[in-house]
């Protein structure tokens, strides 16, 4: 009886799974109409406010019904990133574009989406540099994608280019390029440097750092609003500054905690078996580091002053004096207030931002 | 012309996602009935292979229809998130429980579950003690959630319990803790440490670490998988080593950075606004710390060996020895090795579902 039960109810299920599919896709497909009329208007992919009103108003339909809003926001978000990932990529007046590096795996995807946004682009690659006057001659944007190390002779090396066009860059240091550029070319002079890796799904909601050296990238500046990104003006000097804490003392203390972790003599699967879901975590965090190209983190951390590296070996020793004296929990709360101060409202938004995150890493559990 | 088009759209993915709404409410009627028959039937909240068949079914079902699997997936997991918050727990045989501490946020959670699943739950807490040994008469299974620095003291004070009833404890150290309960108690003993906080939403995929230390709590660990509880068999010993990484070491490195980063001069925002999502993950992994409870980071640090954390201040050193020596790329990537080959193929795993994750964590991104 109860069986039988089961397998009706479950049977239920099934075809209320295949109607969500058939949904989805029915979904998909009228957003991806929204995505050409959009592209024929020259609409953004990305509108944070649509977006926002839209969701609000699924939240309140849903708790009027009794579903968790959280639940449909979540679903409905999830669906979201597979349209901007479908969702045809609006352009500005079509220009002609000149990718240096455009072979490289960063500069392949920028070359790709001005492409697809309507404009010409042509590729300067190592052994184009004899045609590279015919190249730029028209151009109205010379992008540069090569590596750190190369980019102030690449810069250097690059004949006159026309006086309207726009020279920019797509180095993960800005205070060197930068200046290269402003050297090399009279013109309008873009530093960007987008936060992401050539891998995303979409350039929706992804962060690009922007020094607006010399005026008159506008139109460059519009594109990559177009694509949904998100532009984040800074100066070189903060850029470098910021991208010191960032990238290099960030990634040289997980390097230097794995190294240490390794030699503890304890196998990962065991840490990973009794670990909590916020350890398992933070362990992928370390581990995923390690999965990737030693050279580029190496030539990130060099890139920058060892300093705040230096101190925060200090400060861990200025912890471990701590616990082993009089009064450790008094001390010990003292530290954690002034660092409490310096997050603010920060600590609470993360911690609520973890626990959804977790939740999530949680859905996708496996058993052993 | 567009414009009218452009609304006539949004006005059917409105419409279609209602139909997403009314359609997510109605599976999760279907779960709970399901949950009922399970409940009635003794079945398991979550059973693994059931979850593994169903998604393959509806990826391939999904891929079929020109509809990306990875979406349906991820839909159907968040969904079963919710059905595992609301599905009543099924229960073994009734027994009479006594949580000791029952009135803190972890005992009345386990409290509730037993309850929940039918037993009949009895609390001691502080003012009980007089009435501990009428109480503790009848027990099938006495439990001590009370703070690691009283456990010892609460076991020892315990009156004499029946000779079949478990005595078992969820305190975050081992080794002394099931010491105390082998010599309070001669019958069935059970040294548990739950890797998850009180407020999780359910107990399904969550983990908890098991010490078997005399036989004769099997019914307690049944009930435990009844939850969805995933049991990891450990020593007193292997688990105190592994928790003074997994938590001592692992929380005293982000309390230091943390303290080191607030010193640095930035504004915790800008290094926000120039994040990569990965960053952004690991500020917040640090951020959330510091919006906790300073006590019980302390007494967790305190608790284990600081050896593993003096051995990461030493690697440290070595890492900025080695990153102003010559030819440090070549020595950096023979550490990076090292590492890589700690972490096997978990590494790649890690990449992967970092990815997943981080994807996630942008579909909730909003603007500035």
């Amino acid at each position: 009886m109860s069986e039988a039960e089961l397998a009706r109810l479950r049977g239920e299920i099934d075809a209320s799974d295949r109607e969500l599919t058939a949904l989805l896709r029915r979904r998909l497909a009228l957003v991806q109409q929204v995505g050409e009329v959009k592209k024929a208007q020259g609409l953004p992919v990305w509108v944070p406010e649509r977006e926002a009103s839209m969701l609000a108003a699924r939240r309140e339909e849903a708790a009027a019904q009794g579903l968790s809003p959280a639940l449909i926001e979540d679903v409905l978000r999830r669906v979201m990133r597979e349209s901007y990932t479908r969702e045809a990529a609006a352009g500005v007046a079509a220009r002609r574009v000149v990718v240096v590096g455009g072979a490289g795996r960063l500069g392949r995807r920028f070359a790709q989406a001005f492409a697809t946004s309507g404009h010409t682009v042509a590729v300067l690659e190592r052994g184009d540099w004899p045609r590279a006057p015919e190249l730029v001659r028209d151009a109205d944007l010379v992008l540069v994608s090569v590596p750190v190390a190369l980019t102030a002779g690449v810069i250097a090396a690059l004949p006159p280019l026309p006086e309207g066009c726009v020279l920019a860059d797509l180095t993960s240091l800005k205070t060197g390029p930068v200046a290269a550029m402003l050297a090399a070319h009279p013109g309008p002079v873009l530093g960007l440097h987008p936060m992401f890796g050539p891998d995303v799904s979409s350039f929706a909601k992804e962060v690009v750092a922007v020094c607006e050296a010399r005026p008159g990238g506008g139109w460059v500046l519009e594109q990559l609003a177009m694509w949904g990104l998100q532009l984040e003006p800074c100066t070189p000097e903060e850029h470098d500054g910021l991208m010191g804490l960032i990238q290099a003392m960030r990634h040289a203390s997980t390097v230097a905690y794995g190294l240490s972790l390794s030699r503890e003599g304890v196998a990962p699967a065991r840490l990973l078996a009794l670990s909590s879901p916020i350890y398992r975590l933070e362990l992928a965090m370390v581990g995923r580091l390690f999965a990737q190209d030693p050279g580029l983190y190496h030539d990130i951390i060099a890139a920058h002053d060892p300093g705040p590296l230096r101190r925060y070996r200090e400060t861990l020793g200025e912890l471990l004096t701590l616990l082993e004296g009089p009064d450790s929990a008094a001390a010990f709360a003292e530290c954690f207030a002034e660092v409490r101060g310096f997050f603010g409202d920060l600590g609470e938004q993360f911690l609520q931002e973890s626990r959804d995150l977790l939740a999530g890493s949680k859905d996708r559990r496996r058993p052993g």
